[in-house]
């Protein structure tokens, strides 16, 4: 850090089960990078609502909520934004005053990413998956205007209720079904899981689409990806998500937006 | 500084009324000369309650308490150090797991300051003062075994409280009174104050003392420590008490003691 933390420096933070540091280096890198009285550190806890009533009174200015504090912290806010609202689900906490209004930056970065990939809103998707994120993706998916798709899921219980309460329908697979997009929400792909290796939809399936969107950010080249970009689909990365989503988070905290190359530079150096 | 904040970075930092820069920078300038994973920030709150139950729910390490929650903050504690206890005042919280544990290291200072002074304990003192501070001093001077001294304040009903307190004398002034050491725990001196340019004390009476004690800290030679030295008297200074007081709780936090000369190094950052 070139800049000396002092007693008007503005601290922003997380707030996870198990603290990474992806955030921590992305958010100090930029604050350096762009001269900002700002210092980010992440935090666990074994008490949400003493932790949330803390960033009140503490004056922190912002904290991300990772699993599996994001549903935990709402009763404690003071206002969620159509982002959140949507999906019930917080990742983002902006700190005004003393008032608490929460977002979700996950969500509002796959409603931007469909768009800067102008993904067309007829494609029909297959979405594997129904945990937390599954929630966030397919609701920006609908908000967007995606009439048709399926939700994939091995669970019926989860599958169905996901699939219900946004309009599209539950399949156990996809078999042969005619999709466009395939959306890999699962940890199916990612690094050090017990599936690192494993292809999130098979190859068939991935062949006759031809949109492939992966959540898994670790690694950035993951099985699904690899092969979507070898057979020349358009694709869009789990590390795209991650750090937009970080990004949206760094604005609303900010108020500054970084240019994409001191992005890409930010996300470089949290992943070294 | 030169260390990357990371996941496993602890924060220190402090709650006052009106944050300043000192205790920051001081615990900055040793977290990065000692190599040390940590950083520190000042706070304020207008939430006592939520702000130390978020330090506990956080997992903050350390947190320096001064005005005006230093018996404020008490009831949300878990245990109360002997130095603490002494003065029913709280300057600082160490974080051991969630279990909070208060200390007052300015009494902590004062005790070791007339120790390494070598202040002999049948000097007779004279204290002006009687705020939160004259409390710590007041107990540290007591518990350190001086017989004789005198609480000089013009609001009698405080002065008369704390002297019967710690089993010492009140008086308005300090008149005629024969004493071997004066001690300033009044703003009188302090820079920037309505009294900046004032002697705590009538220089007949300091001539008379041998010792000469004051706790304003900046600036670091006042008026009266400036009179001291000039007549050849011991002099322990508030800039002393400050930086004592700081270390003490740099131990506290870390389980490590800088070199004096570290610690001075700290401290003259700390003021510039």
């Amino acid at each position: 850090m070139s800049r000396e933390i002092n007693k008007d420096t503005q601290l922003c933070m997380s707030l996870s089960g198990r603290p990474g540091n992806f955030g921590t280096r992305f958010h100090n890198y930029l604050y350096q990078a762009l001269d900002l009285n700002f210092v980010y550190k992440a935090f666990t806890t074994q008490d949400i609502e003493a932790a949330v009533k803390g960033v009140r009174a503490l004056g922190i200015r912002g904290c991300a909520v990772s699993m599996p504090f994001k549903e935990a912290c709402i009763p404690f806010l003071d206002e969620l934004d159509p982002s959140a609202t949507a999906i019930q689900s917080v990742n983002t906490i902006v700190n005004d005053d003393g008032f608490l209004r929460a977002y979700n930056t996950d969500y509002i970065a796959v409603a931007k990413l469909l768009d800067s990939h102008k993904v067309p809103r007829d494609a029909v998707f297959a979405l594997r998956g129904s945990g937390g994120m599954g929630k966030a993706v397919v609701a920006a998916i609908r908000d967007a205007g995606f009439k048709t798709g399926y939700i994939i899921a091995r669970n019926e219980a989860n599958g169905r209720a996901l699939a219900e309460e946004y309009g599209y329908e539950w399949k156990a697979d996809v078999d042969d079904l005619a999709v466009d997009m395939v959306v890999n929400v699962t940890p199916i792909g990612m690094a050090g899981g017990p599936e690192a290796d494993s292809l999130a939809f098979a190859s068939d399936v991935i062949d006759r689409a031809s949109i492939v969107f992966d959540v898994v950010a670790l690694p950035v080249e993951t099985p699904l990806i690899r092969y979507g970009r070898e057979h020349g689909k358009k694709v869009i990365t789990g590390a795209e998500v991650a750090a937009l989503q970080a990004v949206e988070q760094f604005v609303l905290y900010t108020g500054k937006r970084p240019s994409d190359e001191l992005i890409e530079a930010a996300a470089t150096h949290a992943r070294s």
